[in-house]
This record gives C-alpha cells, structure tokens and sequence, in this order.
C-alpha cells in the first residue's frame, strides 16, 4: 500500500487527504493546527506531531499550502520535507505557488534525491470533496506516470501539461480565467438588476448558450443572493492574480482583461473582503455602479 | 399545421429554418437574396418572393436579421410584416437588436394587432444546426406559452426573462460574458505560449476545473491554430456590444471587464478583421504581446 | 458696436456675459430662469423675456446650453434663434454637443440664411471668469475671422480647428484627456498617501516635471481637501465622454485609457455624485481602494 | 570648493554633470563606458578610473543608473561606493528605482557612516540640459538642506518629500501620471486624426484649456511626427511602471489608468520598440486602431 504523507488539511487538503484515504491509501497528515491532523484519524488516517514524523516512512509527499513562503519553509525548513523523506520519495506540491519557486523546489528536491511534481488543482472546495479536481502537472514523464494513481483519488481530470513549473504557469492561467469569468458574471448580474430583470431565469438562459461556464453553473447563484461562505477565499485569489501578473510582464505578455480582473479582486481584498470567497467581486461591481445591495449591505456579507 | 413564415436566411436561419422543417412545421421562407430560400425548397418548405408573401398566411412569423435598421424595416416598412399578417399573428424577432428597438416593434405589433416576443438566442452556427441554441424570451406569458413548441425546435433551452425588451437585455449581457470569456481565453492562450507552454493539453486541464466554459470547449482549438472561420462574425460581436455599452451607460452600470472586452473587439473590427469569426481576438492579444503568429499573418488567417 | 444676444447664462454663460460687456459689446441676455438674465442688467446688459428678443437685432448669436437637446430646442424650436434671427447674423454655440449635432445645426442653420461657428471652449469656471477659456472653433474660415473680436473677449486661446463640427470633435479630445488626467492624479494622490506621505509638497515636485498639467496645478489641492465645489460637474463631464466614446466607435477608433476614464467617471454618477466638481473623480479611486476618507464621507463632501 | 563624485554619465548623468561644473563645484566622473568619463574633462571635470578614485576624496556622490542591480551593485558593490567614500559623505541616489531598495540603501549608508538621499528626478533629456529637472527628495531634513545647493544646480524644482525611500515613492506616482498623460495626449491624436481633424492646431487649443500639461506642450508634436528620438527610453518607462504596480499592489491601491496605461508601455516593449522615446507609445494605439502610420511603418521610427 502507497503511503501518503499529506501536508495541510485545510478547506482543500482536508478533503482530499480523506479521498486518498476512500480510495486505499495509507495517510499520514500534517497541519500546524493540530486538531485538523486528528480529524483524520477518524477517517482511518494518522496524525502526525511533525512534519518529519509525516514523511519519515511517505512514498508520495503531499503539500496543500496557501502561498510560497508556507511551502518553501515545509519543504526546505530545518524540520522540513527534504530534510526527512527518504531517497526517491515523490514530492507533490498541490498548493498554488509561483512557476519559478516551482522550478527552484525541483532543483532542491532533485539534489536532495527526491522525484518532485508540481500539481496545482482547480475546482474549489466542492471540488476537493467530490474528488473531481482538475489537476494541472508539471515535471517529468515518469514522475506524473508514477503519481497518477494518487492523483486520480483525487480529480477527476489529470493532465501532465510540462516539465518542472509548467503546471503553475497553467494554474496562473486557469485563475485568470477564474477570476476574469467571475467578474463578467458579476457585471451581467449587476447590468440585469439595474434593467429591473430576475437574473435567475436569465442564468439559466446564459448557461445554455455560448456564455456558459462552470462559473455560471456552479457560482452565479451563490453571487446574486450575496452568499459569500468561502469555498475559495479572495485573498487567496489576489495572491494567485499577483503571480499572474508577475509572470506576464517577465514574460513580455499584455493580458487588458486579466489586469482588469486583477484590479477588481485587489479592490476586494483592499476593502477588506479577503476573507470572503471569491464571488464577492459582485460587491465591487455593485459599489462602482451605485447599485442598493452594496450599500445596504457594505461588508458583503 | 403550424405555418411559419421565415425571414433572413443567413447562417443562423438557415440551419434554424431547416430544424423548423424537421420538426413538422410548414415554412415559408424569405431572403434578400433569393438563393437561399430556394434552398429551402429542397428540404421541404418554400420560398416566397416577397415579405408579404411569407407572412400573408403564416400562424407565426420568425425574423433572424444581422442588425436593427433591418428588423425596423422588414418589421415596419410598407412591404413588411405588420402590414401583410394576420391580426393574431405571432411575431417573433430572434435578431439581436437594443432592447429598446424590441419594445418600440412590440408596441408598434400590439398596435397592429399582433403579438410579440423578442427571443434572441446564443448557441453559434453549430447550435442552429444543432438545434441546440438558447433562446432568452421576452414578452408576455401567454404568447411564450404559445411560441414554446416553435422555440424548443430550434433551442435546447428556452428561457421566459421578463416582459418585452427583456429577451434582448439578457442577450446583451449573454454578449458580454461570451466576448469576455473568449478575451479570457485568449490571454491565457498566449500567456502560456510566451512561456514555451503546449497550450493543448493546458486547455483540456483548465476545462476540467473552475475556469471551464463552452468557448473553452468549443473555440480555443479553433483559436489557438488560427482556424477564424466564422461561425459567428466579430462584426455582429462588436455591433452587439454596442447595444451593451450603450445599454449599460443608460442604466448607470459600469463594466469593467465589459468595457475592456468591447474594446478588443473593437479593435478587431478597427484593423479590418470583422468578418472572421470572434474567435480571431485572440490576434488582438497577440498583436500586443508581440508574438510571432500575428507578425507572420496579420490577416489573422 | 456689435450686439450680441447671449443666451444660456449659468455658471459658464454668466462670467462669459459679463466679460463681452466689459469688452464693449451690447448684451442682450436670455436664460430660461429669468433671474440669471436679470443680474445681467447690473452689468450694463439687457435682459430679453424671450429668445426671439434676445436674438432679433443681434449681430451675433451665442448659446452656451448643457447639452444638445437644449441647444436643438433653443436653435430649431418654433420660438428658436434660427426663426427670429436676421439673415446674415454669426450663430455661435460655444455649448458642448456631439459633432454630428453641429454639423446637423450647421447646415440648419445655413438653410435659414445665418452664419454658424461650433466654438465649444475649456477652462472651467475660473477661466469663464477671468477671460482666459480656450476655444476650439469648428466652421468656415471668413465666419471665424469675423467672429475672433467677440471670442477673444472670453478666452485667450482662439484656436480654429477645422470645418462645421471640428470644433466639437476637438473639445470631446480635450475631455478625454481633461477626464484622464483628473483621473490619474487622482490614483497618484491615493498612492501616495496609502504610502503615508503628504501629497501636497509632492504635487509641487510632479507639477515641475513631465507630470506637469493644468490640473495638477489648478485642481489637485481641491481634490486632496475634497472640495468638490462644482467648477466643472460631473454630470456634465460624464455627458462629454458619452459623445467621446460615441464618437470614437463609430470612426473605429479604440481608447483604453478613454474608456477606462468614462467608467471612473460613469461610476461617480450611478453613485449619486453627479452633481459634485468633476474632481470628486478621486472618492472612485478612494473607494475601490478601500481607504478611510471615502468611507468618511460617501457623499464626498 | 565642494567635491562631487559623479557615476552614470549617460543621456541624463552627463548634461547633470555638466551643469555641476558649471556650477562651480568640482566633479570627477565615473562611467562603465570610459569615452563618457573623459567628456567631461573637456568640461572642466576629472576623468576617474574607478568608483573608488570617484568617490575617495568627494564630499558628495551621485549615482544615476538605470536600474536598481545597478544602483545596488556601484553603492554595495566590494569596489563600490559604501567602500570607498569617506564617512559623512553625502551620497545622492538620483536614479529610479524601487522604494524598498532606496530605504535599504538608506540603512547600508547610514552603517557605513554616510548620509544618504534619494532623489529621483523628472525632466526628461531637455531638463537635464537646461538644468531645470524637477527633484523629489527623500532622506533626513538636514541632509536635504545640505545637498539643496548642489540639487539646485541641476534642476529647478526641488521638493524634501519625506524620509528615505520617499523620493522614490513620489517617483512612482510622478511616472504613472506621465505615461498615463502620454497615452491620454496618443489617443486624442489617433481621435482626431480619425475624424480628419488636423491635430497641431488642435493640440494647441487644448493645451490652453485644462486638458494642457507638459506631455502637451513638450512631446505631442514629435508624437505625431512619429520622431521618437529617446528622451527618455520606452524600456526604462516600463520599469519604472513595474515599480509602480507593485509598490501599488503592496501597498493595497487600486490604480485602473495606471495599470492600464502599464499595459501599453508593456505592449511598446513587448513588441520591440523599447529603445525608443516613450512618446511611441502613440504606435500602440495607432495599430489597435488599425490606423495606417502604424501600417505602414511598424518600426514606429
């Protein structure tokens, strides 16, 4: 049996360790908040006291963290990942981090003996729990062969997109994406409202067309009825949107609607909302357009 | 038999009136240009040489027309439909005008003593082949409980979003998240080309997750080798933001991410590329980045 | 001596009234709240109880109206200028109306037997007030010629553009940048003070440099105090950059920044602030960045 | 007589130099590129070898280098400034570069035993020559006062804007409202050139009005003359933009002209023309315009 130690049972890691679990594999977790590592062990899981007692004995290393400081301090840290896995253990960062940390996680792990993935997810929280994340991976041919089945415990659309750093150059994309659709979302909703229409038969008409999007699908009618129970905080959203943009101007590409995107969600995390999920950005909208819901309601809640 | 009479035949009626046909209906066709309604013949309707005719003994009466000048004409002119159907006629405009246009012919019909409902609809040349599209319908209850059985054999969904005008406000924002979302995937498209990125498997990973979307499914292989054959024009796009610009600057909303898309399609339009499909704003993102593919082809073929 | 008969006398038209006074012409004044005609008299003017008076022994017609449909009415109305003025008299709306409005009142106007200029100005209150508005005049080169005693009596910038319409063109370039710039000292006001430093000494270091405009000089103290008092309102502004980005779609012209400023200045309106000094721009920037003063003060006072 | 060591004699360092000469103070000069040193003692100046020979016997040093590794290699460096000067130095950063890294020189500095300054100027080329170069100055009270003398012989406006870094910061803002002008001043010109409207007079009447900046009166005519001799390089705009961004996404500022306007100088170098003046931004919105001067030459020279 592969033995899994899973690094970060949050909104996101804790479900997915515990669909590792459903599928057969042996998981030891670890979180700095240790009551989320003993929710496992009801699952039929470990709880680790460390990170070395979670990798110590691990075939496949799992890291769900929020940002690239948190994964290079487990990862490189004196007590951390690298330092405890033994010789040809497979690293799978799943957090979303910058390409270039990616790329400099591949090279320590390498030295240091290890096979290392990057395989950021997208899909949310609903995702993480149904197991139907789609999960984008970066590294070499044989590591995503080897980790596949561990993978596919978790998402339900695999997909080995380049080598070391290349899945976090398509996460930044996806998020883009993510972030840009919400927004347009947001501004059809609003621009219905201020014309006096239900936006809800109008979704539906929309998800039917060429406008459809999971988006629309899965989030339009959380937006409109300004439930913004995080399933994917903003503020975790504006750190991805700054990778985002980084990456595009070293690269030399001009992204108008992702800078716009961008914009918004640094709107809603500067007005304080960073705790809320990501389809607050309506409440962006709705300020700038002077439209009641925002004002009743300044905090978005 | 329910008779219809069907006017503009293009690459959205054509296949619409064809799928009419299939479903039992008798149809009497009507193009400017007349070959395209002898084609009709050959599938089993027919072609009349003049509005008056289509119209003279039709239970319902269809326009599927590129812009308003041309639905007030046929509509409105001395030759067209008010004058020439039957008092309890139903009227429906599938084109894409400003809703303000849909309300004025709604009074204009009613004065007539017809009924009338704006029904655009979203979908693309493959929908109307399909007899997939979605239909957003605007007008009274009763005369959409009447047009259902008509509707539901050229779409797949058919919404009722409100009263007269209504049908168009909600393709107006369907046209904002479709431009928008096809700007999206542009960005990404190239964002993951300038970092030596495969952007095909990328799509397929991006599709499974939150980021997924019809022009995801449907466009982005066509978008990313350049195939810019229309199966909607960016000239109609960009006409049909105007009506959302126009319609949102009226009603005090501001769209950001709206704004910026009519802009990309404007600029598509400003450099002569209005005939290719939407999909060629891809080349506007290009263009501005820099990269070779605009560079080797800026006809954006 | 020329007699002038000046109709429209607001916050404009008043000072602009009293300087051809001052410059030795004969006012005649005409303002539909017959007050603002009257304070006209105290300076040495008449006062009319109707345009026909105003205009009927006038060398010179000028209407300086908040936008086209008054100056269409005042123009083309039954008791309008074009009725009651003499064949020959020089028609000057130094109003700001879409181009194709002055072209439309150019060719009316001709048609009537009169000589019409579009010499719609810039400068604000402040420069109604001191003489110094510049004027961008649009119309045949003999009518400017025998026009420039009577302009250069309200500004000190006489400037002829082009043929009937040009003039109009001009100013709504000269909105767009005036929009723009207010705009962009705006976010440079607010991101130096998120940085925690007085904006004061460095607007005096950035009006020294490239950054140097007539707004940072006249304007950025006010919008740092948010003394909005109205020099200029925002309503009207925001009626300027309608006919901009009109104007720009349909010559197939694209303006990112344009239309960036259009939305800034459209969200201050949807937000109830129309009637603020166009400066008020700044509590849009305020706002969207989630910093104290605008949640101070939504009304922006 | 007071000692200037002087490093970085490029378009900018070398007539700042001249004018400290001309001063009367006295200056020896340090260049990577020798030839730009020896100019100077055509002027009256030395001629260093090293920064080391610059620095050793000076009571001031100023740095002017195009980028913060630059500035932090010749200040940092084992042969640099830090190690070389004699304590209570006064040393003058004056080129661009990130706030953190001026406050991080500041620290170094004031280890090594110097008084450190940053003071970053705007002025462009001309300014530079003149001596007429506005100056926004960062760092303790009497270390302002006691460069003022030395500032004073190179520009004309000089402001203390705050402590360490704050130069720098005011900077930031100073180049955002300079390329945003820039862009504003471009798209009124592809407008007015779109409705056949000769821009040079119309530039003049709205230079009078408050559209008037500097951009206006200083580059708008070499802009649509397409002579984009560098005054100021559209690369080193580009950075600057980033410092900006990312100071303002730190800092939790939304900036919508500025990030847009950051777009368009990123598409100039995206596409190449980054040594050109920053005025061919003006190409930019030429090509998304499909205008033909951008056809026509896409050099943009």
């Amino acid at each position: 049996m592969t033995a899994i130690g899973f690094i970060g049972l949050g909104i996101m890691g804790g479900p997915m360790a515990a669909n590792l679990l459903k599928a057969g594999f042996g998981v030891t977790g670890y979180n700095r908040t240790a009551a989320k590592a003993q929710a496992l062990t009801a699952q039929g899981g470990h709880a680790a006291a460390s990170i070395a007692e979670a990798v110590r004995n691990a075939d496949v290393v799992i890291t769900m963290l929020p940002d690239s400081p948190d994964v290079e301090q487990v990862a490189l840290g004196t007590g951390g990942v690298f330092a405890h896995a033994r010789p040809g253990t497979l690293f799978i960062d799943m957090s979303t981090v910058a390409p270039e940390v990616a790329q400099r996680l591949a090279e320590s792990g390498h030295a240091a003996g290890l096979r290392v993935l990057d395989a950021p997810v997208s899909g949310g929280k609903q995702g993480a729990i149904d197991g139907t994340l789609s999960v984008m991976v970066g590294g070499d041919a044989a590591d995503v062969a080897a980790a596949r089945p561990v993978l596919e415990a978790v998402g339900s659309t695999i997909v080995h997109v380049g080598p070391a750093g290349a899945g976090q150059t398509v996460k930044a994309a996806n998020q883009l994406i993510t972030a840009g659709t919400i927004g347009l979302v947001a501004e059809a909703i609003v621009f219905l409202q201020a014309h006096g229409i239900d936006p809800e038969p109008a979704v539906q008409a929309m998800a039917g067309g060429l406008a459809g999007s999971t988006i629309l699908n899965r989030k339009a009618a959380a937006m409109l009825h300004h439930d913004f129970t995080p399933t994917f905080r903003a503020a975790l959203h504006h750190k991805d949107l700054g990778i985002l943009t980084s990456a595009a101007r070293n690269a030399g590409v001009v992204l108008p609607l992702g800078t716009c995107a961008a914009s918004l969600m640094a709107a809603l995390n500067a007005q304080g909302r960073g705790e809320l999920d990501h389809g607050a950005l309506i409440t962006v909208i709705e300020q700038l357009s002077g439209r009641p819901a925002a004002a009743a309601d300044p905090a978005g809640n």
